[in-house]
C-alpha cells in the first residue's frame, strides 16, 4: 500500500519524522509492504508546497534549514496549510505547528479539516488533545480514520499506546510523573549550586528552553501534559487552566540546599487522582525524598507512574543520555509508531 | 462471543487469574461481549475435573484451598493434564504447571497439545518460552492460533506487548534490569544489617522465596528470565545455562557496608545487548552508584530498561507498595491481558 503524507509544520520535530520515515523506508516496506511519499508541506515561515506525485523531501529539508521557501518546489499554487491539507490529497496528516494552550488552534482545525477529508491525523500538538479530544475522535470514527497523539507526552516514548493497548482491562486510579525536562534540568542544576537565571540560560543554549521559558518554568507545559492524559485516559474533559499548575520560581537556591541537607530535592511533581466521578490534578514543586520513584530522576528524564486496581505502580522512564540530544527524534518516533498503527 | 477455557495447573497465580476473571466478567461484557466458562481444571495434588458445560469455578477454588480434591467436580473420568486439555473442548488453554528451567516440561507437551487442537496457548511459564518459543509460535500461526506469555518476565506488567506493538518500528540494541524480586529484597535488606540467613528467612515468609531458595539466589530464575526476553525480543533462542548466572551468594556483609560507605549499592543486574548477530547476556551482581535507574529500585520493585535505535533508555518499572502482595494478582493479570487479546 502508498500512503500520501501531508505534513502541516515542518519544524525540528516534523524535519526529524521526514528524516526518521526516510531511514526507514526499507523495513516499512519489507516488514509491513508500505510505501510513502509526501505530498503537502505547510511550514510557519518558509512557504508552502503540494506535489501530488511527491514531493522532493530532501530538497524541502535542505530548503528550509538554509532558510529558503519551499514553495518552488509546489506543482500547484497554494497559499496556506488548509489549502496544502485540501490539495495534498494525502491519507495521513501529520499535525506538528505550535502548541496553543489556550485555544488549540490552528491545529484543532488543520485536524478537523483533515479527517473530514478522510484522512487519518497525528499530532504531537497539545492543543487540539485537551481542546477537542472527544470531538476528534468522534469525527474520526465517524469516517473510519484514526486521530493519534502518541508523541504529546513523555516525548514519542510509548504511553497512550501502552494505556490503550496493554491496560484496557485494568482501572487508571491515579498517575504521577515529571513530565517537563526544562524544570527538570534546572532543579537539577540549582542542587549543584548553579543559580536559577543560569540554569535557564543552560536549557536555552542546548535549545529545549524557549526565550520566554515561561511555558516551562510556571508548569503550563507539564498542566497541558496532565490535561492531555486526563482527557484521553479518563475520558474527561480537562485544560490546563483546570490544572492550574504552580511553577518552579518559588523555589530559591536556599529552599534546595535545606532539602538537599535532609535528603530530599524538589521535583515539579504532575499528578492526577480519579475518585468517583471527580479527577482532581495538579502540578507543583514538591519535596521528594530518595524513598520516591521520582527521587532518581534527574536532568532531562521525564516519567510517569500508573496506578492501576491490578498492577501497582508501573512506571515508564524516559531517560535521556547527556550529551544526546534525543528530543526532536524522540518525538518523531511517536509520530512514526502512531502512523504504522493507525494502517 | 462464549469461550471455554482450560487451567492447567491450579496454583496461586491459576487461581487468581480465576478470580480476576470473575471480577472482571461485567466488563468483559459490556466492553468485548465475551462471555466465558471453565471446561477443565487440572491440579498438581488435587485432582482433574472436567464439564464441557462449565465447571463451578467457586467451589474448585474452595475444595483446593481447603485441601480437597475437585475430582467430584468432574464429569467426564480425567486422569491427567493432558486428558483434561483434550476432554475440555477448550478455547484458550492457560499453562501454569511449575518451572523446569532445563526442559521447560510438562508445560512444553501442554502447549504442543492444545495449539494442536486449535486452541490458543497462554502461559505464566518461562520454560515453554526459553525451550520451545520458535516451534510453539510457528505452530501456533499455522493453526490460526497464538502463544502468549506476558507473565513471565516482570510479573504480568506489559513488557512483551508494549515492545510488540509499541516498538516494532524500533531496533532493539540492549536491555538491562533487576528481574528477580527475592533477590533484591534479599540484598536491601541486607543493606539495612540484617543476615543474609535472615533476609532469605523473611522472603520465605512473605511467600517470594521456595523452601529451596537456590533458584533464585543462583541467579537461575533471573537468567531464566533474560533468556526468554532475548528469544523473543530478538527471535535469538537462548537457554538459562547459555545466560550462566552468578548469584548474589559471594556478597558478604562486609562487601555491602563497604558499598553503602561509597554510596553505592549491590544489584542483581540482567543484561543483554546486541552485536551485529551476536547476542551477549549475564547475570551477576554489580555495584551501582545513584546515577544508575537501577540504584532506587529497592525491596521487591523490578524493572527493565530498553535502549533502542530511536528511543534511548525507555524503562518499565514495577513497584509493589510494602504489605501489599501484588504477586499473583498482577502476574494473573498479564494472563488476562493476553486473553483477552488474543481474541
Amino acid at each position: 500500500m502508498h500512503y500520501k503524507l501531508a505534513l502541516i509544520g515542518f519544524g525540528n520535530v516534523a524535519r526529524s519524522l521526514a528524516r526518521l520515515l526516510v531511514r526507514k523506508q526499507g523495513m516499512l516496506k519489507s516488514k509491513y509492504d508500505i510505501t510513502f511519499s509526501f505530498t503537502g508541506i505547510s511550514t510557519g515561515r518558509h512557504g508552502f508546497a503540494v506535489n501530488p506525485d511527491g514531493l522532493d523531501i530532501q530538497k524541502a529539508l535542505e530548503f528550509v534549514e538554509s532558510g529558503k521557501s519551499i514553495a518552488s518546489l509546489s506543482t500547484i499554487q497554494v497559499e496556506d496549510s488548509f489549502a496544502v491539507i485540501k490539495a495534498s490529497s494525502a491519507d495521513v496528516m501529520f499535525e506538528n505547528s505550535p502548541v496553543n494552550t489556550q485555544t488549540g488552534q490552528p491545529a484543532l482545525d488543520h485536524i478537523r479539516t483533515a479527517l473530514n477529508l478522510n484522512m487519518h491525523a497525528i499530532t504531537a500538538n497539545k492543543g487540539p488533545v485537551v481542546h477537542g479530544y472527544r470531538e476528534l475522535t468522534a469525527l474520526a470514527e465517524s469516517k473510519g480514520k484514526k486521530f493519534r497523539f502518541e508523541s504529546t507526552v513523555l516525548g514519542g516514548a510509548p504511553v497512550f499506546s501502552v494505556m490503550r493497548e496493554a491496560f484496557s482491562l485494568a482501572e487508571l486510579t491515579s498517575f504521577k510523573g515529571i513530565f517537563n525536562a526544562t524544570t527538570n534540568i534546572i532543579l537539577s542544576r540549582m542542587e549543584n549550586g548553579e543559580s536559577y537565571e543560569d540554569a535557564v540560560k543552560f536549557c536555552q543554549s542546548i535549545g529545549v528552553a524557549e526565550t520566554d521559558p515561561t511555558n516551562d518554568v510556571d508548569g503550563w507545559d507539564a498542566a497541558i501534559k496532565v490535561a492531555a492524559l486526563v482527557t484521553v485516559l479518563w475520558d474527561t474533559p480537562m485544560t490546563p487552566q483546570e490544572v492550574n499548575p504552580t511553577g518552579i520560581r518559588g523555589i530559591s537556591p536556599q529552599m534546595i540546599a535545606k532539602a538537599r541537607a535532609e535528603g530530599k530535592r524538589y521535583k515539579l511533581v504532575c499528578s492526577a487522582e480519579k475518585n468517583g466521578d471527580k479527577v482532581e490534578a495538579s502540578v507543583s514543586p514538591q519535596l521528594v525524598d530518595s524513598t520516591s520513584s521520582l527521587y532518581g530522576m534527574m536532568n532531562s528524564s521525564t516519567g510517569v507512574t500508573f496506578r492501576t486496581d491490578v498492577i501497582l505502580d508501573y512506571s515508564i522512564t524516559l531517560s535521556e543520555k547527556p550529551g544526546m540530544q534525543g528530543g526532536p527524534v524522540e518525538t518523531a518516533y511517536g509520530l512514526f509508531a502512531d502512523f504504522v498503527c493507525v494502517l
